[in-house]
């Protein structure tokens, strides 16, 4: 199947590449930059060079019409409009952005501060999270992925807050993220001697992916979740953990808890139940989750204070973006969901 | 004044060497450790270089005999034995295990597996810190300085908690620490493989520090306070941020946070507020901590859910150990508070 | 084909569980660690959980007889022994520590401190760099695969000296290594507090790989070549820098040293030339390399001083350790040199 | 003594200021910034909070001129204009670019790419080394503090070269330092993602220091020397090891390296000799040095090459910039040459 991404100069488009090139049911048409037009693509991402001696290329439509889907990788508030219309052309698209991951417009100012061009579209596209919409993308036309902080807090807290175990008013969600989360262009707050050796609490009560896990949580409990979510840059490349402080609405017994999350994660592929609590990595920790598209989640129940604590960990760039993007473009494809995501993580 | 130092070969007893190196009003009569007897303090701590020809001795007591206050930094369990022997001979202490923290003895069996050898002591002993216990600390025999993120938990709650604005039942402290803090055995958990490039959660449930934090949290607000407290390992050296997600009891008003910290800490020398969100380092950090004996707080109100954000960043060898028990040495002593904690911190 | 692994608790054991379990062509028989015996590999090697439910077995010589190959992951000096009497058994064996490396016994001795026991294994035993022993590699029965600085460095300097482009009596080769070289067990030296931010040279004159690196460069180039070698360990994980500084015999030209690299590299499926010097990965850096088999090979000439300075950059674990392992095994089979090394590196 | 600190708001300004607000010696007149005029310091430099409550100024020639010395952190060929202007005003100033470090005007065109405006000035200025300038600083109206990565290097060969016992024509300096030694302005060089577990060799044979080290170790020995010299950009935040690898003329002995060192550095404040080679600091390290004036130096005698390895560990921001200004400044004064440099390194 032919692909193209579109916006690809960034860490997201860069990882899309990595999982793409490796795929055994697809084949990249185009891969466009505006900033990186005629440049080898191996020069921005280093990583590739040797596995590819393609080039960026200058978006133009006519050059999306023989993919059958399109990733588009552009920045919030600049997607929309490219992607509506390689939908108007009759491309698929899945969309790496935040533009398309909300249902209500009115968020978008709330939270994203721009006023949403394309409102008609929010209602037809899918919020990519296959182990919740896996019905929906395989019709999808417009897959919007997750965020992904969003994906870890969503994944660790939905089992068991659809099956009532825990309060849906005093959610905490704390989140420690990993630079690449912040993206390729250099900022102080990603400058390397600014970022190492510390931890630095950032939105600490309004960060946008709130409005993504209440808008999925509050489905999938059909009742109003609220999330008090507070993220923190640290010391780390790749790597998302979200460590989920729940309390128990009747007392939360381990059993019930694990019940809920085999019900709802048995049989999917990237779901790794980390919660013996034995050893060093009987928890989940980003680090062995580095380069694939694993969620990991464990958890521990503190009858001290009828505390349920979740641990959610990933990659923030793969099963927190491309990752994500390729498992959903594999379910739309109707091929393994697995495809082009064997990649085994690192030890050490 | 001539002091002594039991134990000095850890992390702990070399930053107490560093601080009273530098001290205006100490002289050092003995440094004792078991492992490096005869060792030049300079190899085991490199950064005494320069700074001291002292070699570590044998501890014997006779030897304590002419130092008015002697500092133990021997690890927990084995500090009591030799701390009560000190005290009967005469010296006044400043214990920097947890020997002595709590004063409930059967919490020891609790929190720490082992049964206190010395119950009556716990009475005499008082809770190292200063912003809580000053009076206490002036006339103290025994000081036993309290556990780093405990500190810093204990540090930014109280004010708010005391002043009755948050509910104290719902009190989730989720903590980052650096790699000092376990200490210089070298183990799995703390190998520079395994630590990098991660966070791991540890001891998520019942980690011993949440007695100190409850015992003195109950203290200050006269009612039990419950703390859901969860640590994490991070890829720094020194530091710890305690970060705290507490619910108002009534509706949080930013102003009543305000006025609680600066009735609390207004003429503390070793708290900053570091809570104008304004640039990089508007919310503490514990990076700007480091080396120095600052507690830096901060806070949000999340009016999306009545809840208050607190951050308190230490650098967990000085205001989390070392520094603290030089700040309460200067209160025994009579002398400035600030002697000999004049560091100012680097950056980047 | 049949395949097992001896000592395989250790990081490079795991690294080569990681290429073997994903390889298209290798079954795995029995994997054995002493201390870890029946315990589950995942426990030990994190990364593969959800990968393998295969569990740890004690060593023993009946095991093996339906292994065609078996790889050995024991310490240096506790290898032998086990080499020796697998190949008695009919197996052929690829060795990863440094017990075979040699073919001067009493370089053994003088390096490594030990009285080799085997000496007439030496002989047999082929050094498993396929560049340069490729054809031996297809025969062999006993293969040692090279020390990871050892095959940066010898990788780096074989073309030109084998050219007589650089003078063979000042060879400095300084190199920067990551935490992993140190191996699994926790060490001072390998302490989260003690590695972080700092840069410490250790085995300044005497490193063992400087035997490796004479014998095979002076082999190559037909003359007695001398290393000065300084290796540094630094904050990093995974990998190895060489940085060679070496003088020219006559005045160095470019293009020389290109057609040096072309003639010996330009078919060789894990060199890559990354020399061209333009933008932020225009030289080799380690850090692209983490998790493939890549030598990453790159260049500058100094006319100032008639230097050629060489910087070759290699994941220790992977082309340094088990991934070498890897293809020696894929040359020794008659297969493909690639399959199971197909991992494509992350950026960043 | 009034000072003043023009250009301040970069890293090595934000040390200048940490170091003269410690400085029982001076009082600050103005520090100017004109990006940051108005702002607290503190904004910029948050470990200054607590500290001082200055704001940055515009800079204006009027409010330099109750300083009796003015420190200037411009950048590189911004600081020849403002320093000859405060010259001519009658202030004495010390310059902590590179503009009046070389004494030939026409290797600014060379090294720095541009045309040197004040060639006249470049007599006048004194390099200010003090291990090797001392007597020139106490009389210098304008003194050029060197280059970080250069004082490394010259303090290491100087005593060696100077005996003339290594070879001047094969002088290898392999040198390793941290993010902020690329300064305060986030570049994708310095970015978090990017720096992170590498190694980056950079300007690899023409670095700019090239030209002070040989000039100042032409000036020493006599001769004219040629520095083979390749940076590497790694995983640290501050500190700078430089690797000297070194040939004997005739054969090189450890005693007359020691006495070589121990007859110029004897006397000096911030020469450490660790060259024990005990333990895991027993050779210079840069992390021993962090916030200190230090520049530790350590060496190793290599027969089997005849080769001489010096290792010389500084903090880029404190002896390599900002501690050494003030080193320089307090000889300049006739003060004690240690005033406001005692800060003791931290450990771990």
């Amino acid at each position: 199947m032919r692909v193209s991404v579109v916006g690809a100069s960034g860490y997201v488009g860069g990882e899309l590449l990595r999982l793409l090139l490796n795929h055994p049911g697809c084949e990249i048409a185009s891969v466009t930059s505006k900033r990186y037009a005629g440049e080898l693509i191996y020069r921005v991402h280093p990583n590739l060079r040797g596995s590819t001696a393609l080039k960026f290329e200058e978006m133009s439509p006519e050059k999306m019409n023989d993919s059958e889907i399109v990733f588009s990788a552009l920045p919030h508030s600049q997607s929309s409009e490219v992607v509506c219309g390689l939908i108007a052309q009759g491309r698929k698209v899945i969309d790496l952005s935040a533009d398309f991951r909300l249902k209500d417009a009115a968020a978008y100012e709330q939270y994203y501060g721009y006023k949403h061009l394309h409102p008609d579209a929010l209602e037809e596209s899918v919020y990519g999270l296959p182990e919740i919409h896996r019905e929906e993308i395989k019709k999808a036309v417009l897959v919007a992925v997750p965020g992904c902080m969003a994906t870890a807090a969503i994944l660790g807290i939905a089992p068991v807050i659809s099956q009532q175990l825990i309060d849906p008013a005093k959610l905490v969600v704390d989140a420690k993220i990993g630079s690449s989360g912040a993206g390729v262009s250099p900022t102080l707050a990603s400058h390397h001697s600014e970022r190492s050796g510390g931890v630095r609490p950032y939105k600490t009560t309004h960060h946008r992916h709130i409005a993504e896990m209440e808008q999925e949580l509050s489905a999938v409990t059909k009742q109003e979740v609220r999330v008090s979510f507070t993220p923190h840059a640290v010391n780390m490349v790749r790597g998302v953990l979200a460590t989920v402080h729940a309390f128990g609405k009747g007392p939360v017994e381990t059993k019930d808890v694990w019940k809920a999350y085999r019900s709802m994660y048995e049989k999917e592929p990237f779901i790794r139940m980390v919660s013996d609590n034995r050893g060093l990595y009987g928890l989940p920790n980003p680090k062995t989750t580095t380069g694939t598209n694993y969620c990991d989640i464990g958890f521990e129940v503190d009858p001290h204070n009828n505390r349920l604590v979740i641990f959610a960990a990933l990659d923030n760039l793969t099963k927190g973006a491309a990752g994500q993007a390729v498992q959903c473009f594999n379910i739309m494809s109707g091929i393994d969901e697995r495809a082009g995501l064997n990649t085994v993580g690192l030890h050490p």
